[in-house]
This record gives structure tokens, sequence and C-alpha cells, in this order.
């Protein structure tokens, strides 16, 4: 039994979890939007977790504030529920990063060894920032980071790459000019809802956008892979380009889920249960 | 796997959509407002659909545009999953209209050599304009239209009409004078989120009420249909009335969509599978 | 398959009565908020109860309005499904009780000769009404009401201990001078959606919290409930004592739903068909 506790909304996160959980042979219930939560009515993270716990085998949790998906790991520590993070605010978003490497290696056939351009909000994209911590701990990436000044990464996700072995970045505003060096690109959408105001998210959200023309200039076996929902950071045109990863990083991103709820129910996908597991080289 | 993409809240609607797949073996998810989804992110239906199409195997779609299932249906064939319309705006409202015709072959024993009567809101009633579509395909129906002049049903769904095999239509302003010679009544509720202004529903919601009164007018064996929810266009005391078949309707609609949902996954239903299929005659 | 059908947010209900099910063996569907649902096109509870009553065996229905309930029992008694109230307005929340009860008996291992302490707000507490209405049935409590003079339990609530077996009550202002008598102390939230004015509820909401240091005066084995969610009235640092029974309430809650709906079915539960039932000693 899997709760799905969406503080936000997300079709995509959300329905890819209970899809999964069905298809694991189990079931799901929970809220998406804190109007159909006893949320509105004053009651606490821990509270909630801690009730849903009983009911529940496994809790998935999408939060607008950073840290929430913590605080509700340790409250349901106690009944033995394992948590998962389906996005806490700006801060991380791991399972879109799980199904982002099963994209990337699906795609170049490795997770180290890339050029790997991230473009668009790296301030405000939990998903950026989870991918680049998680590269990191496979090492020997060189990250080219593509955003207006007012949306570079922070302070401390450059300081990870410093860390990471045999990492290293650089920051760039133009998209055209790094285009042909990478193996991957990361576009993200420039979400409204951080930013502080309208005339700034109009100004800047058509800054960095992916069509077919600018698409030319890449590398013809080059991943183009983007978090979804769009915007219109990348044209349609680009979707039946075979460089279009984004919708391979949908399928991938319930099978990964699957993985993932399986592994922490300690219930072995039939066939997979004696296999060694890979783990990254530059783990620290 | 059912998937229920409800952008317009519709209780019977999606609850017969989900519990017939529960039903037939299977399992559903979804969402049922926007608010729960992420079209207020601005993602757009190809893309919600596509990804989608990724976990289920149907998709349900209602929306409050007319030609959104369309869109949705292309979005999802490149992943051959089916889109079953489930009411796209004025448009059509396909389901409803098989559980239509579920009802009145329960009552009637026919869809054919029939007068049935439309009354109401004819104008944006998109159940009124399956139903006169579907039934010009059986052919040999006349159509009798009560309505206000500004609420008439539009000019192609008369172009519609005449062309079918046998059908013919007259449009009247008084259900009084012509609810005697009906072997259907479909009553259809005037719909505020359909009117321009509050003014003209308060006006014209009250015109077209069936009472016990009124009722007394009709033949023994009239059938009393509605797609609900209703307002007041059916007073309540008609309920247990023995032409009433609206709740028929309800019951039988879980049952079309049950079926329904089996033939596009070419999932046959027990005892049905070696039957020749009957098709209407009128057929064009 | 059951049919929740949540006009108000409930979490807690809500999940337990569908992971209750699922559990059972059933399947859930439904809706959480009116935004959901036909409701806001105008459809009275009675045609929504009656048209879910084709899809579903039983009915969980929580409404803002007293009597709800009741109104839905009727119009879903003629297709034969059963329907329980899962809280209507300030009036009554059986199932809250049921496992309010079983923690009780859970903690002191009785039902009867007990003084019961209820505090906080108990003029709209549905949760005490219905608590006191029940155990007024088992008979020998003295019932110990804690508010202000503003929020103390409604009249009807006074005439129906009065009239139970061996049950008496006072009416007090101070928790301090009352808890050290106390075998069940039943916390309640002051629900500011039952208030008049934010003033009035700000006032008032901080009047009865309940904290290590007030606890500290109480019995050893005195039993702490609350129906949660809780805002205030009871500090975390009290959770950890073992004088804290409302998570245990929380998970009772789930259990004592499951064997009502498999009741309401016909469905006895594996290894309790064939015993014999306790019933209230002071039934009336």
């Amino acid at each position: 039994m899997l709760a799905t506790l969406f503080y936000e909304p997300s079709t995509r996160t959300r329905l890819s979890f209970e899809t999964g959980m069905i298809r694991l042979g189990g079931n799901a219930v929970g809220f998406a939007g804190t109007g159909q939560s006893s949320v509105s009515k004053g009651e606490s993270i821990a509270d909630t977790v801690r009730t849903v716990a009983a009911y529940a085998d496994v809790i998935a949790i999408r939060h607008p504030k950073e840290g929430a998906a913590l605080v509700a790991a340790r409250a349901a520590e106690r009944a033995g529920v394992p948590v998962i993070n389906a996005g806490d605010g700006g801060h991380m978003h791991p399972t879109q990063t799980l199904a982002d490497l099963a994209t990337i290696r699906q795609r170049c056939g490795r997770l180290t060894d890339l050029t790997v351009g991230l473009c668009g909000d790296l301030m405000f994209g939990r998903t950026v920032h989870s991918l680049i911590e998680t590269l990191c701990r496979w090492g020997n990436i060189h990250f080219v980071l593509v955003s207006p000044p007012e949306l570079r990464v922070p302070q401390y996700v450059l300081d990870r790459i410093d860390k990471a072995s045999g990492c290293s970045y650089e920051q760039v505003r133009d998209l055209a000019g790094v285009i042909g060096s990478l193996d991957v690109l990361y576009m993200t959408r420039v979400q409204k809802e951080r930013f502080f105001s309208e005339d700034e998210y109009v100004r800047l959200r058509d800054t960095y956008v992916l069509d077919r023309a600018r698409l030319a200039a890449a590398r013809p076996d080059m991943a183009v892979l983007h978090p979804l929902p769009r915007v219109n950071e990348i044209a349609t045109d680009v979707d039946a380009d075979p460089r279009a990863a984004y919708f391979d990083q949908v399928a991938n991103g319930m099978l990964v889920r699957m993985a993932l709820m399986a592994a922490v129910l300690d219930d072995p996908l039939p066939g997979y249960g004696d296999e060694k597991r890979q783990t990254p080289a530059g783990e620290q």
C-alpha cells in the first residue's frame, strides 16, 4: 500500500508512483493538493505523515517547502514506514534524477566521462540540483551551466562539483556557443511559481528556448532531456527528432520508481534479486 | 490500467469509468480538476496525454474545450493508447450517448421509428448533440426540439438531421403541446457554467421544468431521460413514476463504459466474444 | 467497491476508509472536496448518492451539514447500498467514536465505570457528541466536561447523560483542577471553521492546551485521546509520553472501519464469524 501525499500538484510524478505501485501488485491512496487534506485544518506534516504511516507501507511526499521530506521521514521512522522524497521545494527531486540517470545511460551507455549541459533556471530547479549532486558521485563529468546571471546555480552546488572526482564546470549565458560540445543537454522549465514578479518571469522565460534551428548545431547523438512539464523551452518541432529523450524519461520514471519502491519495501523485483548491484565509482 | 484525466469535475462520468475498469479486473488512476494536475503549470493537453500514455493502457478525458479529445487522441496515438472522449465542452459526450441508447432500447425495444423530444438547453448541451448525431445513424427518427429561441440547437445539428435517412424535426417553444406525441423525452439541464450572465441564466432556467402535472399528458410508456446532474428541470416527485428512466441511465452508463473499454483494449467480454455485432442500419 | 463521498476534506478518515476497504480485498473510488464533484453544478446529495449507489457496494459520506448522512442513507436505501456517516457537520462522527471506544478498551480494559474528561470545544465537536452518546449506552460513566462557557456541550447532550444508566456529569472551566481524577482525557481541537469570527477563535484556542507540565498531575495510567488533527491543543512533547493514545486511535480507526464495512456488507471477518457479539449492557 502506497500513500501519495502531494501538497503540490504533479500529474506526472504522482501518477507514475501510483501506476508503478499498482503494476508491482500493490495499491495506492492519497491526496493531490492541500485542499483535499487536513492541511487546511492546520495539521503539521509530521502529524499527517505519522497518521498515514498507520495505513500505508510506503509514503511518497511532494511539498513546496525545502526539507519537508526529511521531516516526513523522521515522523514515519518510528512506524518503520519508508518515505520517498517526490520533490521538496527548490531543494531536491531524487526520483526524477533516477529517471534522468536511466535515460542518460540508455542514450550514452555510461554515466561518467560526459559533457552535460544544463540550461534555463538553474537557481530554483530542484531537478538540476539533484542531477548534478548525483552525477558528481559517478565522477568525470564536465558541466556546462547555461543560464542568465539571475538564475545561476547556488554556490553550494558549485562547491559540490569542485569536490567531486574529475568534475569541472563552466558557466555561460549562451546556448548556441556550447551546444556542439554536449553529450547531454538538460533543458529546464522557467517555473513561474518560483518567481518574485510576473515581469521578471516574462522577461526571462523566452531566453533559453530550444528549437530545430538551434538543435542543428548539436551532435547527432546528443540526448535532449527535460524533466517536464515544459511550457515553451523546447519547441514541439523538436519532439520528432531522434535526439529528443524527454518522453523516454517519463517512461523510465515509472520504472525507476517501481524499482525504488520494491527496494525500500525489501521486495526484490523478479529476476533481479540475485544480481550484484552496480554502485557509483566516485561515491564519497 | 485506466487513466481518467478530468479537467472539469464530473462525479458520475469519472466514477463510472473508474468503477467500470475495476469491475473489469483493472485499475484506475487520474485527476479530477486542473488544480490537481500539471495543467496549472502551463502544460499542453498533448504533453500531459503523451506522458500519461506511458503509464496507462487507456485514457478517458473530460475537458471544457471543444476538440480537446481529438488533440488527446492524436497525442496518444504514437503510444498505441486509445483515448475515450468523456465530454469536450459543448461539442460531444459519446459515452453518455451510449448510455442513452442502451436505456432507450431497454425502454422502447428499438432505436429507430421513434418520436424523440429533446427539451431545455439545446444549444450548449453536448449530450443532445451527441444523441441526435447517433440516432441519425439508425434513422427513421422524428425529433421534437423544445427550447427557447436563445437556446436552439446549432445549425450543423439541423443539417445532420436533414441528411439522415428517414429523419425529420420540428422546433417548438412549448413542451405541453407536444408531450403527448413522444416515445422518449430527453430533458437537459440549463447549465449555469455555459451562460454569459447570471441574469440570463435565472430568466431561462425555470422555463422547461417537468413535474407530475405536466407528465400527466404524456403516454403511459413514454421514457423520461436526463443525462444528470439535474438542478430543477425534473421535479423530484417524478422520480417514483415508472416513466422516469434517468437512474437507469446511470446504471447503464457504467455498463456501456465497461463494454467500450473492453472493446478498445481488444478484451472481449466473457460470453460476448463470438457474437456477431449489430450495426446501425442507417450508418453512413 | 467503496465510494468515499467527502464534501469536506479529511485525510485521516477518507484514507482509513479507503485503505481499510483495499485491505479487505475490495476497491475504493470517490471524491475529496466539492470542487471535484458534480456538487458544483448544483446536484442534490440525494441525486449524487443515488447515482453512486449504481456503482458502489457501500458509501462513506462526509458532509459539512448536519443530517446529510441521513439524507444519503435514505437515497441509497432503494438500491440496497449501505451508507456510513463519516461525519456530518457538528452533529455526529460515529466511526471516530468506534475508534475511540476501541482505544479506551485497549487502554482501560473496559468501557464502563470510568471517569472521562472531555476538554476544549464541546459545543461544535461532533466527536465529543458521538462519544458521549455512545458511552451513555454502556453506562456508569462520570463525565467531566472542561470548556469555556461559550463552548459548552449542547443541552440535548446533557439530557442524554441524565437519562443514561449510572451516568453523571460536571461542567468545569479548569483542566488543572480535575486532571488527577480522570481515567481518560479526551482533548479536542478548537476548530477554526466552526467559529463566527477570527477574533473569537484566537481568544479561545489557547485556553485548553495539554503539555508535559499539566500532564504531570494526571494518573500514570490515564489515557490521552484526541480525534486529530490537532493544532496546538496537545504540545508535541506529550507525544512520547506513554499516556498519549492518539496515534493508537488512528491505527484503531482503520481497523474498526474495516470491521464496520465487513459487517454492513455481511462479509464476516475471517475467524470472527462464529463469535457471539458483545453488546452494551446499558443499551436502551
